[in-house]
């Protein structure tokens, strides 16, 4: 099966970034079925219309996302039915699934958002559990044609419901499966030139480097006739990865540092409690991303002032004085002050120099001070960001939870 | 002159994130052409010499990005060369550059770097300053053809260095603006309604609805033959919408909630502390996200605990067994001990259900209670929102920040 993606907005052609058809491009990979074009046209009928035809490249599965809204711009639905000679129908339904929704928000239904149980007459409809316009898909002449929102968070939800169906009905005769391997703390350039055999092996498998602001992400995509076979040739060389990295490697998939941290923390019955600086409330609002975190998430404070360091923290202000609020000292104290106030066993504390201004004393601005209380004695790091204030944020966030990390898998 | 953008690289087309697109859609949004469609495709032959014909959309500007390095699989030149019937010659003063590249790094020159000073013949070349891939630009039959590196940091120093060039030479005569407003706390389908006469305007003017996790932005897109006389109409269209939406708009262009709010509160000479329970941290996060908002924000603090609630904001253990700790007497208690605790003007306190689990007391999912103590007395808001846990949380966050800004601008 070959598919097309027509990605639908106007906005999509005057700066907005689609970000629907990487997620797509993706999924469709590991469906094996070979994306062979993606095309971005306007909220306009010709566009649309022009793209569902597009260049003789036989693709027999077509992939809109976006215009399914409410409004009178959201044109997906009518120009499709009318390239393919459809009528649209009111589906019962999904009318009744939009009135609930409204319902159930107390709010009034508005008017225009009946046209959302619109379908094309005979399509298979695709549930939205977040937002309230549905999908559809129908097979017309050789081709099978899918229609989903433009809401990253709705088309993806909904794609995912339907990806059995998919497989089962069109997805490719190869095996094929992606595996990522999640590193921090380490450079690119040395895991290139340490995976370097690894990475120039040609056995069905490719390894590639993909930089991010949370560390480098190692993808293994695996390919072949045979899935045992697939699997044992990923299986030797992820093998052969983690024997090369170790401890750099914190997570694998879509597994987020928090994820990992979280998980640790509830298998060995730890709490925490955490006092920031420079990041600010980043290392608290990652760790509460969690579900259920509040089973190891005591508290957290956030002192940008040197007053509220002292106040909240008790954190002397003669040591402020003495070597200044962003120092080894002053993380060390924070972190063992916030464990005894927290009565957990773990103290996190994170303090620096964010930026762009505010390189005090001639302390360059990313420089980070680390500090994790533990019922032993106290571990520190320091570390020197290059990126902007956000970026240095997230670096040091993501540095602060991997000390964590590194301190419970040792435990 | 209407515009075709042609991304090519087979890593778009298996997860690769093209950046490109959205850049240059922009760019030419402001050069005043037109762009009515991006593809995106491999490093194919066929589908690059398929994507330069396209549907008959009468596009003049062509621009490809991608396939112009020294592998293999960096086809575009040749396959550009083939289609419209050009010789390729080598270019001495582009062959020139690139071993001066080679030599200043004192590396070996790549035999296969030659390749890239190929041009197609009577081409315009755009030196790349960057990396060692030139660009080209040459007139075919009624179009222009224009081809860059992919790489998005030597593509877009290329694509500025030659903008004013294009401008002269392909530029619109029209005159372009766009403007982005954004909203906070009101309905996509709500505005619509209530927009509808102003959106079916046609008057050069379009409007655009784009929903995203802060709110709805609405995009005013401005065009016609006299700058005057489109910014006149395009401030007629916003002033309409302002007298429609009101304090529902937040603010223009990228400008985001907490700048925003930090512009407010520096304009006041306004201090603010943070009690967060379901947000996490975020609120406190997001605030000092913008440079300098040491100057204003105080302290934050997370109280996940109800233990923490009684021991850093003294909450009484009686108010949390009355009323529990999600309730707006809660919110209220800890906005204003927030506010006395860290000697601000302003005490900000958010407590309620991020979910997945924990809709307790019958109490549902995205319940959440906002308050804000100001010198004056405290201002209250309930909220239910639907999401999932970061969706509500970011939600929370965003309609807490609002609460401000409202308290702010009235102030």
């Amino acid at each position: 099966m070959k598919a097309r993606l027509i990605a639908i907005g106007s906005e999509l052609l005057s700066g907005k970034q689609d970000t629907n058809s990487s997620f797509l491009a993706e999924r469709l990979m590991l469906l094996g079925i070979d994306l062979k074009e993606v095309f971005i046209v306007g909220n306009s009928e010709a566009e649309i219309a022009d793209s569902l035809q597009g260049p003789p490249n036989n693709t027999n599965l077509i992939i809109t996302t976006g215009g399914l809204g409410p409004t009178e711009d959201d044109i997906t639905r009518k120009t499709i039915a009318k390239a393919t000679g459809k009528r649209l129908i009111l589906d019962e339904n999904i009318l009744d699934k939009i009135k609930a929704y409204f319902r159930e928000r107390n709010k009034e239904m508005p008017k225009n958002a009946e046209r959302q149980a619109l379908i094309p007459f005979g399509s298979k409809t695709i549930e939205n559990k977040v937002g309230t316009a549905p999908g559809f898909l129908f097979e017309y002449k050789n081709s099978v044609l899918l229609s989903l929102p433009g809401l990253p968070k709705e088309m993806r939800k909904m794609f995912l419901s339907i990806e059995p169906f998919l497989k089962e009905k069109y997805g490719g005769k190869e095996f094929r499966k992606l595996k990522i391997i999640r590193t921090c703390g380490v450079y690119e350039s040395w895991i290139n030139e340490n995976l370097k055999d690894i990475m120039n092996q040609r056995n069905g498998i490719e390894i590639g480097l993909v930089p991010t602001e949370f560390g480098i992400d190692i993808r293994i995509l695996g390919s072949g006739p045979k899935e045992e076979e697939v699997l044992n040739a990923m299986g030797q060389v992820e093998e052969k990865i983690r024997t090369k990295l170790g401890d750099y490697i914190y997570g694998t998939g879509e597994e987020s540092m928090e994820e990992v941290v979280g998980r640790l923390l509830r298998e060995k019955g730890v709490r925490i409690s955490v006092a920031e600086s420079c990041t600010g409330g980043l290392i608290s609002n990652r760790i509460t991303n969690i579900p259920g975190s509040s089973d190891y998430f005591e508290r957290g404070v956030v002192c940008y002032s040197n007053k509220s360091k002292a106040e909240i923290l008790n954190i002397p202000q003669s040591l402020i004085e003495e070597y200044g609020s962003v120092s080894k000292e002053a993380a060390v104290a924070m972190a063992e002050n916030i464990r005894l106030l927290g009565k957990t066993e773990l103290g996190l504390s994170v303090t620096g120099i964010a930026g762009p201004t505010g390189g005090l004393h001639g302390m360059p601005i990313g420089l980070v001070h680390i500090a994790l209380a533990t019922r032993t004695g106290t571990k520190y790091r320091e570390h020197r960001f290059i990126s902007d204030r956000e970026g240095i944020k997230i670096q040091a966030s993501q540095m602060a939870l991997d000390i964590i990390r590194i301190y419970l898998i040792n435990l």
